[in-house]
């Protein structure tokens, strides 16, 4: 079946910065490889812990705070939202202002979405964004980058039609769905289901551990475990508009591609590719030794 | 990148038989679905249920012949091995003369490979098969039906290069590597990493209380979850050979497919297809309504 070249994938938003989607759970205390992406790539500059994912937010801006000096980044603010009006408060603007990045932390996407979308404070976060800072996400905090965020689906099960639930995102990644967890809590069924919707969005499952850094055009992956991209652009059956809820997903001709630190995947074109030797040699002084063994 | 068609997947032997090859935790007190398909298909013949997977087997065999016989199979017998020599016992022998159907239950894999394995009893499961009866597996009794089994690899993470086991198996199907509770245990990482090996080998990830009902040439699926097909035949790149033991696996370009119950995988052209309408009306007597849905 010939089929029309996918739409490609590129940013909702045209920043100069970077995307750090991170799969949860990321090495805070040893090698820390995606923290240190995140303390290089903000430098001598600010960046701004938001915790707002949080029902309660206690210690999770220390464990950041203390794991970001360590890695050299001295300059570290958090910021929480109590309810939505908080997000119109002056003080909690000017945390924002002249930052070099924003870190989501982990919790309930909703709770992300519900208090900072369409606020003068997400203003200050597209701002950032846009003048070349860094926005980086974990867990929770990652899949709310997307445009239409996954927010519920079952785990270690294939997909039934019935039980995924999708909201709208903040938008800085279009055609893109990111689940988190993701090898850990056997999601490939709901990410699966979530592609079947509609494929002009790529599938991104984000193993702990483990990040893509995404700019314009393509993202890398840093971290310990995978990422799995699953590509519907050549599906050729699905019965996700014919079935009963409780129906098991059926879906034909699916391209995945799973990918390690190191690899990179360009949007534009929809393809995977390994590190260049001058990509390798970047990872190696981050990774402080090899960037993947390579036996003759 | 042009690539010549992949061998065809056909089974080891050319016995008339069938080989029903189950996920683990049928069900076996609701609907049954799977189980009944078993019972239909010995009929007024026997079935030896061949507990020889478990170290205790204590249990196995009386959940079966109560739901065998509710269903209308009346003659079961047990099959279990204390240890390989019995697999010579003239006794154990006389168990499948002239048996319809053999079943084995689930346990340890190399338990059931390295007692029946090579020895008379085995000829009388072949034979059974040759002679056009069933052979079922399920779980640990799935995997076993292999040439090359899958004994153990990490669930619930990314495949790791140096983390597989794998072992000769019965050899009833060839050129496709079952993996079970694939869903609930989150295995897709580990069959990735099989099919990685040598992808001449189908990856058929089979979801508990699901069932892959399988002929010369292809297979059919039954039960309430999916079927994932893994087909390696396109892929482009694997890090399999050059990473080392504790390298995450990187691969490009597999084709995957999840089909669910009524659907039909093609093992020579490795497609899957929907029911044809008469499948379908089979479909519906086995399962006491509709197949699918069908919504208009």
């Amino acid at each position: 079946m010939p089929k029309p070249k996918p739409e490609p994938v590129s940013r909702a938003t045209h920043g100069r910065g970077v995307l750090i989607v991170i799969g949860g759970h990321e090495d805070k205390e040893g090698d820390r490889v995606i923290l240190k992406e995140v303390a290089r790539r903000v430098g001598r500059g600010r960046l701004v812990i938001a915790t707002v994912g949080s029902h309660d937010p206690e210690g999770y801006f220390d464990t950041y705070r203390k794991a970001f000096k360590e890695l050299g980044l001295e300059k570290t603010a958090e910021l929480y939202l109590g309810d939505r009006e908080q997000a119109h408060d002056p003080k909690k603007l000017e945390l924002l202002e002249g930052a070099k990045g924003v870190f989501f932390t982990g919790g309930d996407q909703l709770r992300i979405t519900s208090q900072l979308g369409d606020t003068p404070l997400f203003e200050r976060v597209l701002e950032v964004y846009k003048r070349g800072g860094v926005i980086c996400g974990t867990s929770a905090g990652a899949s709310v980058l997307c445009t239409t965020m996954l927010v519920r689906g079952n785990g270690e099960e294939s997909h039934r039609l019935g039980t995924l639930r999708m909201a709208p995102g903040l938008g800085l990644v279009k055609h893109m769905v990111i689940d988190q967890h993701f090898a850990e809590r056997g999601r490939m069924g709901r990410l699966l289901g979530a592609v079947a919707l509609n494929p002009v969005e790529l599938g991104v499952g984000i193993d702990e551990d483990t990040a893509i850094v995404l700019n314009n055009s393509s993202f890398s992956v840093l971290g310990s475990g995978a990422v799995y991209v699953v590509d519907g652009s050549s599906v050729s059956y699905s019965n996700i508009a014919e079935g009963e809820d409780e129906c098991t997903l059926s879906i034909f001709d699916v391209r995945l591609h799973l990918l390690a630190q190191g690899d990179v995947f360009d949007l534009a074109e929809r393809r995977p590719r390994k590190a260049t030797p001058r990509e390798r040699k970047r990872l190696e002084k981050l990774t402080g030794g090899e960037g993947e063994g390579d036996a003759a």
